[in-house]
């Protein structure tokens, strides 16, 4: 068995109405000045937890998290010029992907010597002294227990991943009553991103036992209830179940992380503002089906924990997870073609260009991508 | 899904070799005093960990542990008066259960204002300012992982659990080189041991899907790798599944902890000092049958984590199950009775008496067990 280090929060506290137990965790005893960035459909549903922690003599800063898409430097750096003075020791965030990243980044910049653009890129923080606790409230980006946060360079059109174990949040809590409210679409879009996470984690170069346990997990758990979410959002049973998946998804982008889907994705984002967990959902059956040859095995894996009973070739159970896969995407509202979502031919290349710079994802990929590899699997999806 | 609060290391570490890695862990950057307590077996194998740090300008007090079998109060006491002094701000732990639950019980005592008696139970540690990471050296306990410290109060003979999330390591490594000098008998009970972490987090009353995920894993790595290991302990992949389903065995414990097993085999420990793995090896088949109506289901699945592909009724599938780990622990070299290691008609009374106090670990059990249930079950096996 390879080497491997996985990081994780100290604390993975899951429930119910947990976000209003939240005041009084053993983690914030010593704080005494406390930022929390929260998403705007958020706001009533932490007021509990800011009252306790106001009770308990804590100064509380609520800062209402109100960019929207990808977050940008320039957005970044006005939320920490903002409230750097305040001078917090310990951040919450509770949202999105975008919140979270964020309220990462803050509590890591918040008072450094370091500025964001000198620690974009993989392990360039130098270490983080104020607390952190993530609150997902969407169950996709894994964000509130990965080392991982991302945002778009304005300048390049690019998006910019910051890594460092120092982002790893000390506590997070997931609390499904929070994703109760998450429209159907986005329960669909960031659900298919979560399943994407442990995917490529389990087809990764570099997969390894420690992470497939959680990726294998999280497959399953995705699988048998997106569409109950999606179809009833206050199915707390299926919320509860996506949340967990997620955060499965989320510990396996730290030690092994993504690949082709991802990478290929960044481009769609970047460049042309489509969801990250949309775009991930229309490119991964077609990125899986290139995929498939270099690992029938795994990829039949796969299907067996999408729940494919059927016996056959491994090729062939790989085939038939992938089209499960298209099938609940499909279930789900989600388009199936990239031309559905605006893009053209004339696009591509400039999409596979983007792609090809992400290599620290492509590395993961279980077969090498060319360009040509890339342009070939983006026309197959006009 | 209830409510559940998961607390392990922000950092594992895995791989072989990786002891030597140690003294460049990011955790270790502004230690200054490192109390290094170490078993003798592995001394040499800590060498270069030691002079790495050394070689940073930290001062090493590298401590053999020297005790024989459970570590009672006043050994444990001994070690925190002799160490004191010397105020680390770091304390590593190297070896068996018994030598990670009293580092972990020095990190928190020591230049602390509570004394051992203080804290002795469910949750009276207030505390830990002191740096902590655990190596373990056998694939049994979990400890590295677990909030829980266990010793044997000499004046009622007792076995005393200090659980805390205090207790909980900043980090461990689990490096499988440092476990394939552990002799065949002691590789058999320990993996035992750990087996039945994991099941009786499985059939536990508070069993929770969080946990069942490590469980399940757990149960499937050990029983497919102890003989091996037992066989040939240079095997480094067997060992590695051990030490990493040892792991998950002891992430078990925190959130859901162990049952009768366990309240069973305390006055074997504490009243005749049988070693805790071969105590627990010999109950677990026992306990298991005893336990197997209050939840066929969940013993079933346990036999299908064992290997058992047999079709057939849940409590038949359970029952093979069962089969399964008595002619594993058999293969290992391990009595299968109390009468073979000393254990006669007359004291059950009183094991069932120590038993029948753990009700911090009776309660969890899926089926009543009283002191005519638990004399019954010793009976079986005398």
């Amino acid at each position: 068995m390879n080497s491997i280090t996985l990081l994780q929060p100290e604390k993975i506290v899951f429930g119910e109405n947990m976000i209003n137990e939240l005041g009084n965790d053993a983690i914030l005893e010593g704080s005494k000045r406390i930022l929390f960035l929260v998403a705007t459909p958020i706001l009533k549903a932490v007021e509990a937890a800011v009252k306790s922690l106001q009770d308990k003599n804590k100064e509380v800063n609520l800062v209402e998290y109100k960019f929207v898409g990808e977050p940008t430097f320039a957005q970044f750096n006005q939320l920490l010029n903002e409230h750097q003075a305040f001078n917090p020791d310990c951040v919450i965030g509770v949202g999105g992907g975008s919140v979270l990243d964020c309220a990462k980044l803050l509590a890591a910049l918040i008072n450094s010597t370091q500025k964001l653009e000198d620690v974009v890129g993989i392990g360039f923080l130098k270490g983080r002294n104020i607390k952190l606790i993530c609150v997902p409230t969407t169950s996709g980006t894994g964000s509130e227990v990965s080392p991982n946060a991302i945002l778009l360079n304005e300048d390049t059109q690019a998006k910019s991943g910051i890594i460092s174990p120092f982002l790893v949040p000390d506590a997070c809590y997931l609390d499904p009553v929070l994703t109760v409210s998450l429209p159907p679409k986005l329960t669909a879009e960031t659900g298919i991103d979560a399943l994407s996470h442990c995917i490529e984690a389990y087809t990764n170069k570099f997969a390894h036992p420690l992470v497939d346990t959680y990726a294998l997990k999280g497959i399953q758990l995705i699988s048998e209830n997106l569409l109950k979410a999606y179809k009833n959002g206050n199915d707390i049973e299926a919320r509860s179940a996506l949340l967990v998946g997620s955060m499965y998804g989320g510990l396996c982008l730290g030690p092994v992380n993504t690949s082709a889907v991802h990478a290929l994705s960044y481009g769609l984002g970047g460049k042309f503002h489509i969801a990250h967990g949309l775009s991930n959902a229309i490119l991964m059956p077609e990125v899986l089906r290139f995929n498939l040859s270099a690992n029938p095995k795994r990829h039949a894996e796969i299907a067996r924990a999408l729940g494919i009973t059927w016996n056959g070739s491994d090729e062939n159970i790989a085939a038939l997870g992938i089209e499960k896969i298209e099938a609940l995407s499909e279930a789900c509202g989600i388009p199936q073609k990239l031309s559905e979502i605006g893009i053209t031919k004339e696009v591509l290349p400039e999409l596979a260009d983007i792609a090809m710079k992400v290599t620290r994802l492509l590395k993961n990929n279980p077969r090498e991508v060319t360009r040509k590899d890339a342009i070939n699997i983006y026309k197959k999806l006009l």
